[in-house]
């Protein structure tokens, strides 16, 4: 692990390590990462700790740090949560550089949280970096650092094999689940540099070894367990060094019911945080989110062993017809076309096949070909054929032969080509696994799993284009509005929005009676609404007339308005009454941006009314959107048909939309110090090159400028 | 397998078997089933046929069948397709009870296809049962019969483990796939009665090995592959006998793009057929549908080593925080509670843990009590509780150690218990299987994969309630209708609907101008609705007129419709202009029937509108429905909160739609030979108590009668 970060670097490759708690005990977890911290390969200095002993496994112990006498790049402490504190301070005094906490029973439940904040205290003191407490510590497996009990660690040698790909870094905040994605991906043929968890953060942070992962040669995709982000800009930071690097991250976050929260409250003293913020920042960022751990390992499997996917054209090679059918559906099932091929391409995948084989996609080499070399043959033809994006062989891999021709699939794999997932639909033997891996590969067991891979791997290719493409907004100085706490009125907040370029209609605010005659006689029909600060549910209070014909029913209109008003509350500084032509239909849509305490500005996209609520169709990015994204995300909704020419319909103005959410995001994301939330509901889109309505519009200005 | 019909019983485990084209090369598959069924345990008589041998490993070898000399119950075919027919034709002149034909190239897409014709009717004509051509055979585990060349049946004795549980039978209609389910199980830890593969189904269909598991006492569930149903009604009657017998059915059926039909029929020569038609035929015999090979297990293994949940509320219990959270995510998102638990409860669960060990739901008992009673505890007390129907234990189970104590767990599952899923974070050793296995138990390596199982067990265990509370209708003559073929008209339809008891609400059909005066004074204002069996769009035909107020305003209606329905159709039949009162506002609904050709009567019910509709919000169930099935189709929609009281609306009639979708299904039923559609549209839905509006209804009568 060779990174840029300094402090990082002799954490996870440290010349002299001094373990607190050694044991030769093989059956306790001080005895187990004694053990695997002498077994696994590191090559530096190792000094056990231990006033009781005087040697362990046939090392000397000392009784204390202080008789080390050597410098010491990593101190790891295995012993009760009450010794940590004085141990802590001799190492800082000492000037040992980074300490690892494996001891639980602090802000995790235990009784020593009050300890945690010393622990921090000595961190920001004496600059020594500290991670834990209450992890599992880590494994960086290209310099043989054990650094944990973990028995995930403890594989036999001869259990483990490896597909030779980009290796996989993994950072967790759950120790059982940080190694859990380690053993399931040895356990597939993935490599890995390290694998880190990081317990209850008091010093070092996912973020900082998310950073400098993202800076090491030696990773090229990153998979995390998160229950939390204790800093966002950091973490965000990280991130954008993943994306320019073009090191995937995948992320299984948990915290999305209540009860998962209450388990994390308890495991590492965090909140989980608000879900939806943290799934438009991971969409931001180009994340791919998993929802369960299997998924996220073959996620992360596919992008390290196959290029990306230009498209989400299909193609099915077989030796069962049934599991063609199946993987057919799976992938249509998942968004990706299983296009028949063309003719010509059919009749050179026929004249390599058994008469009775089907070519038009799947392609179904028969049962009679499993061993023969129509398989790779089929494979070779649709990778070289330009009409799929990818390729699934769905076969069985159990037996004791090779389920392809590895030099084949070798030279297929030397070549620059589309992506290739391998399918078995029986479990796959060790013999199978270990044959695929000699040519890079792994196997997967399910195909929903590939399903997730391609579909991740496809949305981030999207995702680096569009970065690519993005241009850098420059770094602008914004004048405060200056505007006062609460809600601001919607001709206020209408007249705002206009003042910063966005499409706001025609309108007039109506101050007395006699404002009326300036209606414009082209306004009618026209929607009147009261307008106060006080009265954010105009409906509620009676407070909205529609279709008002002319300047006579306005005028009886307005009178009425005013005195429901008054009787909704008396109390109401009544700003006057606004009055807009009555808008043409529309689709139905909403566009909002709330800014989230830790994540700043998040623009919302949704369609309009009580259906499109109760399935909750919406899309959720973090911070300023381009209108690039803006048209990415209005494609992702469920009901984007509705936009695109329904049944027949007129297509709606989907660019006048994308630049609204583009200016209204960029407006929001410029003011994040004092717009707490925006929300235009409903936008009306009309047919393409008719623009759009914006018919009602709030916004709430911060308690306090941040 | 001991069942009851008698002729599968000679096939599935025949006293003397004749395999024709015995061969002793292992590398193929003649000689692989060569010795599967010399090794695998058959106590019969084997006779080896091959004309150009005297002996394999040591047996006899005959020229031909006529060479045996005595009875045999089932010949094996594994020969070139060219010499099936005579080999046939010789089987059954000597009264060979049964054959199986491994052989391919027929229907499939061989040159030999119009040989399954006189395949057929050898069948036919001798009485002797044909399964194949083109199947792999089967695994009739219990009776030790390997008649497969399926290298999953050759697992090396000392792979396999058994958590003795209630068996599984496998049908599947392709090869690779059935057996692909017997190995995923088999290696899982399950018992299997017997694995069957169908391939073209010239004579025994899945639907016949259906029928003869449902009845076989040695098998607990059945796990299907399926492309198609070629003997629906056949088909359908072995699901009832399984419901019948409480024997859960799981099926992974292909079919649902465009690419898997273009692949089942070059297979086995079938069509794949009518999808949403399939799912509203297994919703109605409590079959579950699962999507991927090791979901189907998965579920499967839930149903054979746990009772079936009697609710939705979750416990679950960890030795990782992170796990408990994430196994709590994964529950939610599936539509499964992970209630807090009461504070007595806690109370009691504190006492057997360590002090930072966390009690509400999740329980997590710590990484320090992973090897102490803990987990056992935790367990014995969520399921005596009362509190939770289910427990989801996330432990890891790779280790050389026991995951639980497995004496306790055996004495849990020996009472009465909650349904118990365990869940190894990391992947689970071949020792913590075993030893799970002593317990009866099974390990799973993914959350959704419990989900999945927990769901269908739930929905199984309703589906056997209702199925207990439902009054069988009694057989009755239904009196034909004597319908015209084709589209019948709106006004017509309501009086036929009207006349099988189904609420149409009041109506008169204006003939003439003079009839307008008989419209009654409390039908204004009123909607008309020109009336032709010609115009079945009547919006398109500008036929529909709303909101008119009077008499008055009618008779100018009624002008402007009879015109407009002449310039759009000037030789259109008319009827007259149908006049009802306008609908009170409600949840619009649609409710349809649809007379699939091979299923009978398909009922759809599902939300109007046109997002809903975008969104394929409906629901499908297959014959007459009762009113508490028409309840549950109901709650199953997404949209259900619209009828329940969204946002503060009151609750929509529910008990009146309930009662019209099972009146009209019934309707539909018992009127399956004239009706071909049916569908009233929109339906609004009133407040609870207040009825509904059926606003339109559409009926399409048969061709022919059938």
């Amino acid at each position: 692990v060779l990174g840029v970060a300094p402090s990082l670097e002799t954490f996870l490759r440290p010349r002299s390590i001094a373990l607190f708690g050694a044991s030769d005990d093989p059956a306790t977890p001080r005895g187990l990462i004694t053990r695997l911290l002498a077994e696994k390969g590191f090559a530096g200095e190792l000094h056990l700790i231990n006033p009781s002993r005087k040697e362990i496994g046939g090392r000397a112990c000392r009784r204390g740090i202080a008789d080390v006498g050597a410098a010491v790049d990593l101190a790891i402490l295995v012993i009760p949560a009450e010794q940590v504190l004085p141990a802590l301070r001799e190492c800082a005094a000492l000037g040992v550089r980074n300490a690892l906490i494996l001891s639980s029973g602090f802000a995790d439940g235990g009784e020593n949280a009050g300890a945690q904040g010393e622990i921090a205290a000595i961190a920001r003191d004496s600059g020594m970096r500290i991670c834990g407490p209450n992890t599992v510590g880590f494994y960086n497996e290209t310099a043989g650092v054990a650094a944990t009990f973990s028995p995930a660690v403890n594989m036999k040698p001869e259990a483990l094999f490896s597909a030779g790909t980009r290796k996989v870094g993994v950072v967790a905040q759950s120790g059982g689940l940080g190694f859990s994605l380690y053993h399931r991906g040895r356990l597939m043929g993935l490599n890995f540099s390290a694998c880190i968890t990081t317990g209850n953060e008091v010093d070092l942070t996912a973020a900082d070894f998310l950073d400098h992962l993202a800076a090491d040669d030696d990773t090229g995709a990153i998979l995390m367990f998160l229950e939390t982000v204790r800093d966002p800009q950091a973490f965000m930071a990280a991130l954008d060094k993943a994306a320019a690097a073009a090191k995937p991250v995948v992320v299984v976050k948990v915290g999305r019911s209540a009860a998962a929260n209450r388990a994390t409250v308890s495991h590492t003293g965090a909140l989980a945080g608000w879900d939806a913020a943290y799934d438009a920042m991971f969409a931001r960022h180009g994340v791919t989110v998993a929802e369960d751990l299997g998924r996220a390992v073959a996620i992360v499997a596919g992008f390290v062993t196959n290029p990306l996917p230009r498209g989400t054209r299909a193609g099915v090679v077989t030796v069962s017809g049934g599991a063609g059918a199946l993987a057919a559906d799976r992938l249509h099932a998942g968004g990706f076309d299983v296009p028949e091929l063309s003719a010509p391409l059919q009749e050179r995948i026929a004249a390599m096949l058994p008469s009775f084989a089907a070519t038009a996609n799947p392609v179904d080499v028969t049962g009679q070909a499993t061993r023969g070399p129509q398989s790779m043959d089929a494979i070779d033809a649709l990778g070289d054929s330009g009409e799929v994006d990818l390729v699934v062989m769905a076969g069985t891999m159990s037996r004791a032969i090779p389920p392809l021709d590895i030099a084949r699939l070798r030279q297929f794999r030397g070549e620059p080509h589309v992506p290739l997932f391998l399918y078995s639909y029986t479990l796959p033997s060790d013999f199978g696994l270990r044959a695929l891996a000699e040519a890079g590969m792994v196997a997967y067991t399910s195909l929903d799993d590939i399903v997730a891979a391609a579909t991740a791997m496809e949305c981030y290719r999207r995702f680096l284009d569009r970065r690519d493409a993005r241009a850098m907004p420059a770094e602008t100085v914004h004048r405060r509005l200056g505007l006062r706490a609460g809600v601001i009125a919607e001709h206020a907040a209408k007249d705002l929005l206009a003042a910063h370029g966005i499409a706001v209609g025609r309108r007039l605010l109506v101050r007395d009676e006699a404002d009326i005659a300036r209606v414009p006689a082209d306004f009618y029909p026209v929607a009147a609404k009261i307008q106060s600060a006080d009265i954010p549910h105009k409906t509620e209070a009676q407070g909205v007339r529609l279709g008002i014909a002319d300047a006579e029913a306005l005028r009886a209109a307005h009178i009425d308005l005013l005195a429901a008003a008054h009787a909704y509350d008396p109390a109401a500084a009544i700003d006057g009454v606004l009055v807009e032509p009555m808008a043409r239909p529309g689709v139905e849509m909403i566009v909002g941006v709330v800014r989230d305490p830790q994540l700043g500005p998040i623009v919302t996209v949704g369609a309009g009314g009580t259906l499109a609520e109760l399935i909750k169709d919406a899309v959720r990015l973090q911070g300023a959107v381009g209108e690039a994204e803006a048209r990415d995300m209005l494609r992702s909704l469920r009901t984007y048909p509705l936009l695109d020419g329904y049944r027949g319909a007129p297509p709606a103005d989907i660019a006048a939309l994308a630049e609204l959410i583009a200016r209204l995001s960029g407006f929001a994301a410029d003011h994040r110090d004092e717009i707490a939330e925006l929300e235009l509901n409903p936008v009306l889109v009309h047919a393409a090159g008719e623009g759009l309505t914006i018919v009602d519009a709030l916004i709430v200005a911060a308690e306090e400028p941040r």
